[in-house]
């Protein structure tokens, strides 16, 4: 396989940490990480046009594969040219495996070593089969630059052996997916699952770095209802001293500054969360004060921005703390959109800021700066 | 009362015919017309940020008085710095009277020469009296820069005893709400009603001309349920025979791109509707083709911008009918955005188009040419 449109350059390194700044290229355009990619689930960023994504600092957003396969379908967006064309978004494009939605269907779910068949009861109530081979080919289809392995997440909490089975069949899939994966312009990425387990997940590590040669790897099975400091427990010394240098790591739906900022103390490269934008259509802001609800009738004659310390469009575009409240409470769909263009900017800015702080070595105190500061009270 | 801030300058009249070109000096900039304004009904034209709007060609917003009475309030506005603060909308803004929703509460509303008594059962239930003072010192408080005299607006069909008493009621109104209005730097329209009876409407005009002098005059009391035709044969002759040449001529509610070039024949000069906003959000687009449902199937492989020939940030942005069918029918609410920004623009489009040909004294044969054309398929 030939994959030379990829590369992943560490430019920076914090010394005696983990931080690092470094360089992901793709047939797409580079990526400077630590990055946070924006989430479009169905081919679009809630509410946002596309050239307001870019505007916004976005290098590279997400799709969700279940939701593109179940409409329009792989076979129409592969008829319109691939996915880029298709979302109007010629930047880098990740798209997730699928395997997160089709496992929330529960009950409609059975898993087998061939793989999953499940009941698309949020669409037409259709049964659907999936196999790594099958999940590769609609990945292909749709044509984003990276795409992930089929795997299995364990929420918690769950029993050891539960987990220890879903390791065994992600790694199984896993070596079928890098099998039947075959373009050359497109990176699969494996998945790290394992649970709170360390042992678990250095299994599941060792399995992806012997049956292929990964582009990167997703760090999956995280933020699924443990505490920060019980994730953080596995979390850190897995990415820190058992990860490849040479690979990206990509932390799979997490996305509050604080978290986001210690992951990257711990040598994360790539996050990816709903977060910003759900909390924005629900009236919720990230600040340098800390997470704010707009929708708190203390803002009702506020004329300040959302946060007066940010630069984004909406802060520095003359919308009052007053207007988005009375949008929010009003449920006209702006209030939604301007605060998803706030939270996503804010993030976007904070991993620019952290980039920095990394190549100029001083990322340790920007953290510890950060963990002080009210801004840190974000979840 | 000193409006030296307003002016109207006609710059241009169709040979042989009624079509003028002007511009409506304000004093938050000036006006161009014939125009189209869209509707920031809650404050907000749906989904659309003001950078946006303005970019799409908008040189004045219409926003609405009873929504913004109700919530958050005209004290609050009045707090915030006035309503164009408040909006984010720093160019010209024009707000209606509110009648026309106060009297959409059908069942719940009285009416009386002192004024009319409503429950606003829309939003907390409240019961609210509204005299036309009233009404002007909620107008003065948002301060826009026109602002609509309290009128009744009967639908159709409808007795000519009762249109009769309505031009009666809005007659005496009309008198109370200018000597009522103050604000110097905000111009008052008078509004003519007469439903569909030629002498109602004179009666109606003759009275305005005399109770006050009116800055502009809106005409109310059309497209409520009647023919094109026959609102056209009292519309036609009200305009071009009898309303003064000095003033500017507002069409209110009226925003289908064929009733418009007609309207501007008979020398009308102001529009607004909520059509290209509610349309588009379900799913509709104006087009040189005729109106376009962008539900259809047959645009799911269609990778042609909604409008070959529209130069909207939309059309020219990459978005293509595959991808705006996509978000419409998964209810995507950046589906009915790019529909309502493209259908603003169109409009807007169309009016600097009809300006054009009205300056090149060629307003009919542009005038026949659309109606010859499939975009004339637009209702
Ligand atoms: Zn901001
Ligand atoms: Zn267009």
């Amino acid at each position: 396989m030939d994959q030379i449109r990829f590369g992943f350059d560490v430019v920076a390194r914090e010394p005696g940490g983990s931080a690092r700044a470094a360089v992901l290229a793709t047939p797409h355009g580079d990526i400077e990480t630590p990055i946070f990619m924006p989430v479009g689930t169905k081919a679009t960023v809630k509410g946002i046009p596309t050239a307001t994504v870019r505007e916004l600092g976005a290098q590279i957003v997400l799709a969700n594969t279940y939701h593109l396969s179940m409409r329009p379908g792989p076979d129409v967006i592969a008829a319109l040219g691939g996915i880029h064309r298709f979302m109007n978004w010629h930047g880098p494009i990740l798209t997730d495996s699928g395997g997160f939605q089709v496992f929330s269907h529960k009950d409609a779910v059975t898993l087998s070593n061939e793989g999953v068949r499940f009941i698309a009861g949020d669409y037409d109530g259709s049964h659907v089969f999936w196999s790594p081979e099958d999940n590769m080919a609609i990945a292909e289809k749709l044509g984003a630059d990276i795409c992930m392995q089929l795997d299995q997440c364990p929420g918690y909490p769950a029993e050891r052996s539960f987990v220890e089975r879903a390791v065994e069949l992600s790694s199984a899939w896993a070596e079928r997916c890098w099998r039947a994966h075959s373009r050359c312009d497109q990176a699969l990425f494996g998945i790290v699952q394992g649970g709170m387990h360390l042992d678990l997940r250095l299994r599941s590590l060792a399995h992806l770095e012997s049956c292929g040669d990964f582009i990167g790897y997703g760090i999956g099975g995280y933020s699924v209802g443990e505490s920060h400091e019980t994730m953080f427990q596995t979390l850190a010394p897995l990415v820190s001293e058992h990860m490849p240098q040479s690979k990206p790591r990509y932390l799979m739906g997490v996305g509050n500054p604080t978290t986001l900022l210690k992951a990257i103390a711990a040598g994360v490269d790539m996050f990816d969360c709903v977060l910003p934008t759900r909390t924005g259509r629900m009236g919720t802001a990230f600040s340098s004060e800390g997470r704010l609800n707009l929708r708190n009738a203390r803002f009702a004659l506020d004329d300040a921005p959302i946060d007066p310390g940010c630069a984004c469009p909406v802060c520095s575009g003359g919308y009052t703390r007053a207007l988005i409240r009375h949008l929010v409470v009003q449920r006209e769909m702006l209030g939604g959109i301007l605060l998803s263009e706030h939270n996503i900017f804010y993030l976007l800015d904070l991993m620019k800021r952290a980039r920095r702080a990394i190549i100029d070595g001083r990322y340790s105190a920007f953290l510890s700066q950060w963990l002080d500061s009210p801004a840190a009270q974000d979840y």
